[in-house]
């Protein structure tokens, strides 16, 4: 059995030595067959783990794709959509995907759209995807620089977490992971807050004990609004202006992690929402202070203002042509659909900027 | 009001004069936008009355492609997305899918992926999507050959069906239709088989008397097994060597509608119920009879029989890799999950052909 299970809806999280509660669900169902979605990464540090302690009767399919962002569109699906046909998948099958968000966005999107959709689980393997991408059904891919353009809300079978693999990867995908951790600490519990902010190093934190309760917080808010129609937009705060940041820095040649990204968001929101909607200064300061000594300064140019705007415009969040952020009136204490100008929009880049 | 409205379980059919339904559908959620998809036929024939019917406050937004299953890909979903994005669309956005089934399938699938999701309603322009599209959430675009390899399961906010329309068709498109009127009345009906048996000209049929007990045979089949799992799969009559017949002469110089495709379909897979699941002899040839004389006998060359066969391997409704049939034991009584070896299928090709 597993350390510990969140029982969501239709589906459960098994974190940590997950291996029985997958087999199960493997052996529920008698797939015909299972087939395994890697990159190159996960391929070499991950899919050797999976193929020891699984040990399935069905032979392991793999499909690999190459890793990162930059990759999750069409062209891939495509290429993924032609591997699942030329092994024979069908809807007796299951797609397993190994990999962080990219691969789970985009390996449950082709699994949620081929042949009308077959089952699948997700294994992520980067923090960032444990915390965030496990729970919610959101799957998709990019399209004309818009972040998950296109995708659809599906559940998969089954989530299985497992803080092993985070010693696969690099502390840069560690330190982005974890600035959805402190996203879920800000808009829905102070105590976390004041537990994230006693961290000095990142190599040595106990990732179980922090990933449970920020999975509980994303579960009750995704539970209450599964198909994001209200409440469950407390969970774009910083997403607004990161999802902006993190799009233009794709195009540069100085691309930003997610959670990099985000991690500006979250300032530049905690300053919206200082001016907006009354959140104390000292938060703000306190806030600030805790993000910059987590992930430093990015210079972000101010010829790129243009490009941001642009992007937020086009955020999927906004309706009727007005740009949608989630503020904070407190710590643990957010606002839906709160709408900002270009000009206070700008105002708090700068604040970014002069820091 | 319109003439006749069949309910669903979370969408309405709505049938003849539909105008003040669509009203009301479009009002109630207040939608920031209204985008309409068209070919270059319905954007001739059929959006000058909707665009004088409906009179919205909103202006209407309109994405053409051109018209035919060949577009039924992933390059037309990008032009559309792209479109989409041009215009403005958010999720307070309704889109309409004025026309055929390629408009319904892609323009439906088009609107379910596109950021997660936005409404959309379905207004099928010919016969074959009023009885078959509009009914069961089915989206979906073709891929490497394969009819509807991509998609998923999703509902209107309602469909709107006027016989008006099928004056603007020519009368092969009416007849492709009646293939699956044909079809439901042979799983389900037969009294409206009967009935449909006394067809003379298609240009004098009352379209709305048989549509009504056509549509209420699918919406029965589809809410008791919305997702494919079991009993829908009675649908599937005629469909697995249909489609088969369908995408090999897609590639050809002589490319079949949907229907005309099916009919083969139909008189195929009534021979293998004849030869395995006891469909009376006397039933067989009254079908071939009945169909041979609405559809005319196409060549199918027996070169074609290996990709043919390699078509039907490949069919999305196969598992554990054998050729999935639905058969009659008798009119209006249809077994699922049937199994057929390659020698019998050929056979039952050969029958056709001998005709």
């Amino acid at each position: 059995m597993s350390a510990k299970t969140i029982q969501l809806t239709d589906y459960n999280i098994y974190i940590t030595n997950f291996w029985n509660d997958l087999k199960q669900v493997i052996g529920k169902k008698n797939y015909s067959k299972v087939v395994v979605l890697v990159d190159e990464n996960t391929r070499q540090h991950c899919l050797p783990i999976l193929q020891q302690q699984l040990q399935l009767e069905q032979k392991l399919l793999v499909i690999e794709i190459k890793a990162g962002e930059q990759h999750k569109h069409f062209a891939t699906c495509q290429y993924i959509w032609e591997q699942l046909l030329a092994h024979g998948i069908d809807r007796q099958s299951l797609a397993l995907n190994l990999g962080g968000g990219v691969i789970g966005d985009m390996g449950g999107f082709c699994a949620a759209t081929f042949k009308r959709g077959i089952d699948f689980v997700q294994i992520p393997t980067t923090l960032l995807s444990q915390v965030d991408a496990s729970i919610g059904g959101k799957l998709g891919i990019d399209f004309q620089t818009i972040k998950n353009c296109i995708g659809l809300f599906k559940n998969p079978q089954a989530v299985c977490i497992d803080p092993v693999f985070l010693k696969t990867l690099p502390i840069e995908e560690v330190r982005s992971g974890l600035a959805e951790i402190i996203k879920h600490s800000l808009i829905a519990d102070e105590i976390q807050w004041k537990n994230l902010m006693t961290i000095e190093d990142l190599n040595t934190v106990d990732w179980s004990s922090i990933l449970v309760p920020s999975l509980g917080i994303k579960k009750t808010v995704v539970e209450e609004d599964p198909f994001e129609k209200g409440w469950r937009k407390i969970l774009n705060f910083g997403h607004t202006i990161g999802h902006a940041v993190e799009s233009h820095a794709l195009e540069s040649s100085h691309p930003l992690l997610h959670g990099e990204a985000i991690a500006i968001g979250m300032i530049c929101e905690s300053y919206l929402s200082y001016k907006q909607t009354n959140l104390p200064e000292e938060s703000l300061k306190e806030i600030t202070h805790f993000i910059l000594h987590i992930y430093g300064k990015r210079i972000i140019d101010k010829t790129s203002y243009p490009d941001l705007l642009d992007l937020m415009t086009k955020d999927k969040k906004n309706e009727n042509d007005q740009i949608n952020f989630t503020m904070l009136q407190s710590i643990g204490n957010p606002l839906i659909n709160q709408i900002s100008d270009p000009k206070t929009i700008l105002e708090s880049l700068d604040y970014y900027c002069s820091l």
